[in-house]
């Protein structure tokens, strides 16, 4: 799937997901009301209304980008419901050719981590019969548990040829508070960093591991240490945009031919028709154009900034 | 919900927490059969298999403990199905008047984690309606991504009386692997739980915080001194049983009055009709029943050690 991505990336020219992080309050009106009058002002309809939004913005984006990243957080806030709008979400995604990316952060101990890997990213057994539930092609990980957390979600990547982002540096104000406590002369997020290329060194693709690293777009000093500590990782980037990251600060996540980091973009994209440039170009109607627009926006500041 | 929780310990004689962590294997062969009949080889037979599991096991130790604490990757293992099957069975513990910790084990970047949060502490708005998805009355946090991982669910926590367990030391064989590096004189897993009494602090329930700490007991003597560091913060201890804990290794988590700590065991408990020494006293049949036995022979086996 590793090489998968890269590929993708290379034909259409674009280092960039798109963050499938729905809020109700990005989602324009005219959704919102035909899904509630559908199922009233309940779980289902939130969700209905959630999957209407992605629905659209999927159709307009498609064809851009390589991969979509929808974070399970905002979904998993409206329960079961919800749930099965990801679930749809994923499906419809993996139709149209994108690569999926679940932003799950899941990270447990050795069987716990195996049953989200299994629900994530592989297939689940029941009595003769195997499925697979969600279905993701990667997924995040949390390292805070080590290797007992992350390897049984590497066996599942080894099985199935997808792959893991595992969080090194994230992009959240206060990512300092344990991330960059020195560890003798080096910061955590050094020391993870390493361990997260000793991991994909046990699992390469063609260029690239099967285990990838995020590294927030806000710390771009540390993106650059980190891309020489873990040349075999591809980065994925969050906080682009909405939170402050600009195309010039990703300079140094990517390797010289433009490769080794893909860029994340959730509210800047899926909710580009309420901000600045776009509200005035696109009506709530078109909310899925203005991203579409937004996504092109993004693919030139990174294209200037990187190639 | 602290201060209901140290009551019920009082209450029941047993700072016990029964980890509802069903894999199919542990489930009698005539509780699948059943299930697989109705539903079929489908997500949908595991997930009621695992219900009618836990119905079972509720059952027969509800009067015996103060909580339980489902560990949600093993439903989310059967996706959506599996995820009902774990709402259910949060539901049903509760109207047992068991306080339900659920082991979710989230943690994520500021409106991320707030989404957590609302999904399985607090309530969602829906338009004009509020709806509280999962409603466990507890929840397990990693703390990776510093406070605005955790304040998010420390302000639900505060607006539903509810509480959380950050992870501080967890109970797997490679948890050292970061949790133990070095921050000058001190392990990282000490700043973590430095910070977990500072956030406990401001927000206190009657004689112990609302935030909470995991410390596995499979570290006692990590387990001496991060009582001391953090004497507010009630203590969830995994490790018991299975992963090689025993009563002795527990005293230094507790406080003197034999408060202050809360041990869980899963396997141990509900999986004992096919261990020893129970296999021989209980048939399938009586899975449930061998649970009880192994509830009341490790509350004897706490208490002989700390009471």
């Amino acid at each position: 799937m590793i090489n998968k991505l890269v590929e993708e990336i290379k034909k259409k020219q674009a280092p960039v997901v798109v963050g499938l992080d729905p809020m109700l309050d990005y989602i324009p009106a005219h959704i919102t009301k035909k899904a509630f009058e559908e199922y009233g002002e309940t779980l289902a309809g939130a969700a209905e209304a959630v999957w209407q939004f992605n629905k659209g913005l999927v159709d307009a984006v498609y064809d851009q980008v390589p991969a979509v990243k929808p974070q399970i957080a905002m979904y998993e806030q409206f329960g079961v419901e919800g749930l099965m709008a990801f679930q749809k979400t994923v499906q419809y995604c993996r139709e149209k050719g994108l690569i999926v990316i679940g932003d799950i952060k899941r990270g447990d101990i050795g069987s716990t981590s195996k049953a989200y890997a299994v629900g994530h990213l592989g297939k689940v057994t029941v009595g003769s019969k195997t499925y697979a539930p969600f279905d993701e092609d990667f997924a995040t990980v949390n390292p805070y548990l080590g290797s007992d957390g992350v390897k049984p979600f590497m066996d599942i990547c080894k099985e199935e040829k997808k792959g893991i982002f595992v969080l090194v540096k994230t992009s959240n104000p206060s990512s300092g508070e344990f991330q960059d406590r020195l560890i003798g002369q080096e910061p955590l997020y050094e020391i993870v960093g390493k361990q997260v290329d000793a991991w994909g060194r046990e699992l390469m693709g063609e260029s690239y591991s099967y285990v990838g690293a995020v590294v927030g777009a806000t710390y771009p000093e540390m993106g650059k240490v980190l891309r020489d500590l873990m040349p075999k990782a591809y980065i994925l980037v969050p906080g682009y945009g909405a939170q402050g990251g600009k195309g010039k600060d990703l300079v140094h996540f990517f390797d010289k031919d433009g490769l080794g980091a893909i860029v994340n973009s959730s509210r800047g994209i899926i909710a580009a028709w309420q901000k600045d440039p776009y509200k005035d170009r696109f009506s709530p109607e078109n909310y899925a154009d203005a991203a579409r627009a937004a996504v092109l926006d993004m693919k030139e500041d990174i294209a200037n900034a990187v190639l």
